[in-house]
């Protein structure tokens, strides 16, 4: 791994590496953030996934989530959205290609030599970070938006190698939604059944989530239409999940939003993180 | 005043707002934080001054201020960094001409016409607050590097004006700095003279301040000796200045220093801000 940039925060440290992803072919940037318990002693990791257009930088930016997880002693790792480069297929659309992976394995053309993105965060990156880094195993997983959408399904569908899931305003149904069907078609192909292990509200239909799961929305968030919250809330009150939903009142999709409540989430995963 | 964007964060608002300057004589950008206490009371004002290349967005954005001014009930406004557009003059370099104001009224061409970021935050935009927010008339100041040197200076300059001020990595000693001179000749022409009510040190040594400063400073800061902390700490204790200076280790010169410290910046205001 090549280290792009690093410094002191927090008293811990903030570290952009780059390195050569095999499940994407290509290189692939990530920001991570040690808090000052890993000098001492291994700790858990929270992965924040990001949304629509983000690259490794937003959330590692703008959230604030780093002097949360200095306190409550998380490291953080924010991975990019997408492969990305020259060689890598893309298209004009914001909401495809580079900066969109929708955090699913593409299988059609021209899209699958370098979008998996789902292999990448749950194996690769999960391995590269166990090897580099003073990890204790422990790991809790949260996004924003397409990354919430990320972080549910890749939780819902591994328990046994996340302990805890949140997430900001997610995409909560994305096989019904413009932000899902038609990259779900282009990634995925027009089989509507390969699309059902990339929806956070089939998932949890199907399987639920051994522990409880924190979700933030917006009421001002401008993209209600596209998030379909109202879907998974129906779910997780008819299945009786254990879940925490907030709608926040007046609050929009941007990173004010996130960062207003980002020490929320930080903390509920270190209560579930860092208990024995 | 056009407001650009808005949105709720951490119970309070985030605005952003363009007007027309008659000061700067163009149209300026800024960004203000209202806490939610802003909603039952007046609340006092925190200005945020920027560094080299900033606009209102990158503290606004990066530095994690809000959740802090939302906890202790202050205002932040965020400034932006010199006037801008295509009829003000600029340079090629990236520490002369937009995005580098250095705070400081230009008196010679092509500068004057524009350059007047000193009158501009003293004054114009000091009222327009004043009319525009509910404030309660208590102002603090803060800055980072450039912006460091201006909060030192205004305030410095200012006394009845500000009841607090505090620096992260100020350009401390301008008139001894190539983060000074070049600009100062420029914007002020070349008698050095013109250059001292410019100069955190030389102002220090020359009036002092009625209260108590709170200077944060990297050690591994890439920019020292453009920054020259050392002239302005050795006259804080030559004179006897009531002052917190604090050396963090292994800090450089990014948002990640000013994120690690904001909180402690933002709580000194406050207790001085909010005192009887």
């Amino acid at each position: 791994m090549q280290i792009l940039s690093q410094s002191q925060s927090h008293g811990g440290t903030q570290t952009v590496f780059r390195h050569r992803s095999a499940v994407c072919d290509c290189e692939m940037t990530f920001g991570v953030f040690l808090p000052p318990q890993a000098k001492a002693h291994p700790v858990p990791l929270l992965w924040y996934l990001s949304g629509l257009t983000c690259t490794h930088e937003n959330a590692m930016t703008k959230a604030g989530l780093q002097a949360h997880a200095a306190r409550y002693g998380l490291a953080l790792v924010f991975p990019d959205t997408s492969p990305r480069g020259a060689g890598v297929a893309d298209d004009d659309a914001y909401d495809l290609g580079q900066g969109a992976g929708f955090y699913v394995d593409a299988t059609q053309e021209p899209w699958s030599r370098h979008y998996r993105m789902f292999a990448y965060v749950v194996h690769e990156l999960r391995a590269l970070l166990a090897e580099a880094l003073p990890l204790n195993g422990s790991h809790g997983i949260t996004g924003h938006s397409m990354g919430g959408h990320g972080a549910l399904t890749i939780a819902l569908r591994n328990p046994a190698l996340f302990r805890s899931v949140s997430a900001f305003a997610p995409i909560s149904n994305p096989t019904r939604s413009d932000w899902g069907r038609r990259q779900f078609s282009a990634y995925l192909g027009d089989d509507e059944a390969a699309w059902a292990g990339h929806d956070a509200s089939l998932l949890l239909a199907a399987h639920g989530w051994p522990g409880d799961i924190l979700i933030d929305q917006g009421t001002a968030d401008q993209f209600l239409d596209q998030l379909r919250p109202e879907v998974l809330a129906g779910l997780i009150a008819s299945r009786r999940q254990p879940a925490t939903l907030r709608l926040q009142g007046g609050y929009d999709h941007s990173y004010a939003f996130v960062a207003s409540f980002g020490e929320d989430h930080v903390r509920w995963h270190a209560e579930r993180l860092l208990a024995a």
